[in-house]
């Protein structure tokens, strides 16, 4: 242990695919690593709409950091809040203490954004976190609730309309796993209310959905999600979002449920580096991903702006893992006095969309991919990149049963929450009665003797 | 519909055993079934506590009761919380609504208990619903993950004491859960704590622990708790309960972790039913399980007080299980004009605790089993009786694997919360540094030039 404390530090903030990855291929570094994070768990981030929509638990997508790393000596992993990053002075400030680094992996990913209106964050809940996750699946499962206990009307179809802001991936799947889980999942679960009938509204900021992907593939993504029933509306803004529905393009919509696939800023650490930002907040990285005028400091993934033949690098998982390696190689080779690489290239792995049971959509330069092969292919790369090897099977057990069988695993409402449609008390009755309940029901006797 | 509402309608307040096996035993009698619950879900209580010590995830020991209940015709499953019952005019008020009734089967279950020390509530969380296991597991993790930030001494002693406090098998379960946690799963998982060296105490408030078992088996109990590092304490009274450990038997014990496994209630509600309570506060019932003077009100399971040769049924699933059952079958009976069953009579299926990996107890008359018998007979039963198909398949296939890895499927930390130890700012550092990490430390090009 002494004589360890002679290796350098190398700090890493954020656990998520950029970060775990740099950690794990510093295994065999002479370093010492330190990996903060402010949550317990590794999130695999493409799964986490599933979460959202009670197809898989939160155990299924999320695995401890420490779990992960539990065999790799030279790692400490710590649970904490970074509340400030000196790279002047090669400080990382936590609440509860400061750690000194001698390498900093800035990862620490990015966070819902709502272009200025924090206030709709309350009324349209995003997906970055498990918690976010919990917080739509008991939104997207109590309106159902509710909409059974609503009489036939307005309400009842506010409570069963479903709207979904989006520009990209998110949206999408969001989109489609909502008409899904009504058309299917929770049909004939109900008895007053005729779920297929659930309306779902995507709102697509964008000029078409799916812009990253080419017009041919956003094309087909709109037939898959029209055949499902979900109203596609592109290139509309937004003007307003309270608890009763959304204001869009001049029209009201009325929705008990909405859903922010809206956007992502990177997290607010990075404004704080004091370093040079993108438009979209991201910190500008030189060619190795250090930050300038830092060469021992290094951001990767969605804080990073790395812009590579003239055009900037995605915010997908991909990028983040791959950046992440290339700084581990970097901090490795200089820590053994070796030359350190001078440029990241990324490998484009190609880009992915789910769409529903069977229906996705996949680019990988001039290949495209739709319809059920697509979907294979986005299960196949999703559960195969699943940390640990148990939440894989878990979770191709889940989906073949889920698949087969239409059940949903996870469709549970925890936390505090009231079940009332918003509606006058008394308005519950007993389902199907034909007399009024509020009079005394006839009782077994009487109804015998009147038989 | 029309000529349906003819058809005695039966309220069943409740979707735990009692109140999920009234509605399936009625799924063919003449009959209208409104079944009310302010959970969406049926629980398999027995298995709580492998959720709040992270061995399973909620969705493998809950399951919707609209999912139950789906092909069911004659069954309306409501998500509402019950405010009143007016069992002369036969009603049941709902926040929202009233229900109408011609038979009521109340099953409402048991709460946590304190036994007038409400204040105690917040210091140490019960078990009886998803949300108090996701409160404990949240608290056992972020003890240990706080133990790790504190430095040596009494602050990281107190992080990894835990007290359990019981009178009867959860607490035990709960006391042996946590040691195995402590020992085995998150063992070599921390770098500055040995989580081996875990303090659990079991504060067992009777006599003798399990005292519902023979004095062999709870002594067996005993035994093999202590082989599990627990120590255990009986026959000793709590005087106090603060945020900061436990006031027991004149001793004070420092822990920054409490578990309530000491009592429970009926439901509120049996109190406001104007009927005869026993001292536990459950109604008594009549041979045939209705409430006296009310032949068309049934309380069955943990709410009802029903004695059987001078002797209370115990509250445990079994006992809900054939009430539930014998109700239904008067219910139905009644409604074919047919004359109703005069007595309950209950089949002792014998009782059984688990205390860890291939430890447990069991007991059924004359017969008793302990360590690994004991254990795969519990392990038999429970998995067995799982609601829903694919949990049972999850569940074997998640124990299996923790089994062999020791691994840990659920060790998620969600929700809001401080992962600082209680202590002052700054003492947090570079953790295995022999240098002040508050220092510049050496760079590598420093290191370069000095090597």
């Amino acid at each position: 242990m002494r004589q360890s404390s002679k290796l350098p530090h190398v700090v890493i903030v954020g656990g998520g695919f950029g970060g775990l990855a740099a950690a794990r291929a510093l295994a065999h570094s002479p370093v010492r690593i330190t990996l903060v994070d402010r949550r317990n768990h590794h999130l695999f981030q493409p799964l986490l709409y599933q979460v959202a929509m009670a197809g898989l638990s939160p155990a299924e997508i999320a695995t401890p950091i420490r779990s992960v790393l539990r065999g790799q000596a030279n790692v400490t992993v710590l649970l904490a809040e970074v509340t400030g990053i000196d790279l002047e002075h090669h400080r990382v400030a936590l609440a509860g203490g400061d750690l000194a680094f001698d390498y900093l992996v800035f990862a620490a990913g990015a966070q819902n954004h709502y272009f200025g209106h924090e206030a709709w964050s309350e009324h349209a809940p995003g997906l970055k976190s498990l918690d976010d996750a919990l917080e739509i699946r008991k939104r997207v499962l109590l309106a159902f609730e509710r909409a059974e206990r609503a009489p036939v009307g307005p309400e009842r179809d506010r409570l069963l309309t479903f709207a979904v802001i989006g520009v990209g991936p998110t949206g999408v799947e969001l989109a489609g796993a909502v008409a899904e889980l009504a058309r299917t999942v929770l049909a004939n679960e109900f008895r007053q209310i005729d779920t297929v009938k659930t309306r779902v509204v995507l709102i697509e900021m964008a000029p078409r959905i799916l812009s990253a992907f080419s017009e041919e593939t956003s094309q087909a993504a709109v037939e898959q999600l029209t055949s499902m029933g979900v109203e596609v509306r592109t290139g509309v803004s937004v003007s307003n979002i309270d608890a009763f529905g959304v204001d869009v393009g001049g029209e009201r919509i009325e929705a008990a449920t909405v859903l922010w696939g809206a956007g992502v800023a990177p997290n607010a650490l990075a404004g704080a580096l004091g370093a040079e930002l993108d438009r979209g907040g991201r910190v500008v990285v030189r060619e190795d991903c250090s930050i300038p005028n830092h060469p021992w400091a290094f951001a990767i993934g969605d804080v990073a702006s790395f812009t590579e033949k003239g055009r900037l690098l995605p915010g997908v998982s991909p990028v983040a893992l791959q950046q992440g390696r290339f700084v581990a190689d970097l901090i490795d080779r200089e820590s053994r006095g070796l030359r350190r690489p001078e440029r990241f290239r990324y490998v484009d792995k190609g880009i992915m969309a789910t769409i529903g049971r069977s229906r996705a959509v996949a680019e990988k330069g001039p290949f495209r991919l739709r319809g059920l092969p697509a979907w294979l292919a986005w299960l196949f790369v999703h559960v195969w990149f699943l940390v640990g090897f148990r939440n894989r099977v878990a979770v191709i057990l889940n989906w073949a049963w889920s698949y087969i069988t239409y059940a949903r695993g996870a469709r549970l409402i925890t936390g505090s929450f009231d079940p009332r449609p918003s509606l006058a008390p008394g308005s519950i009755v007993d389902p199907d009665a034909d007399d009024d309940p509020l009079l005394p029901p006839a009782t077994p006797r009487d109804r015998a003797a009147s038989a």
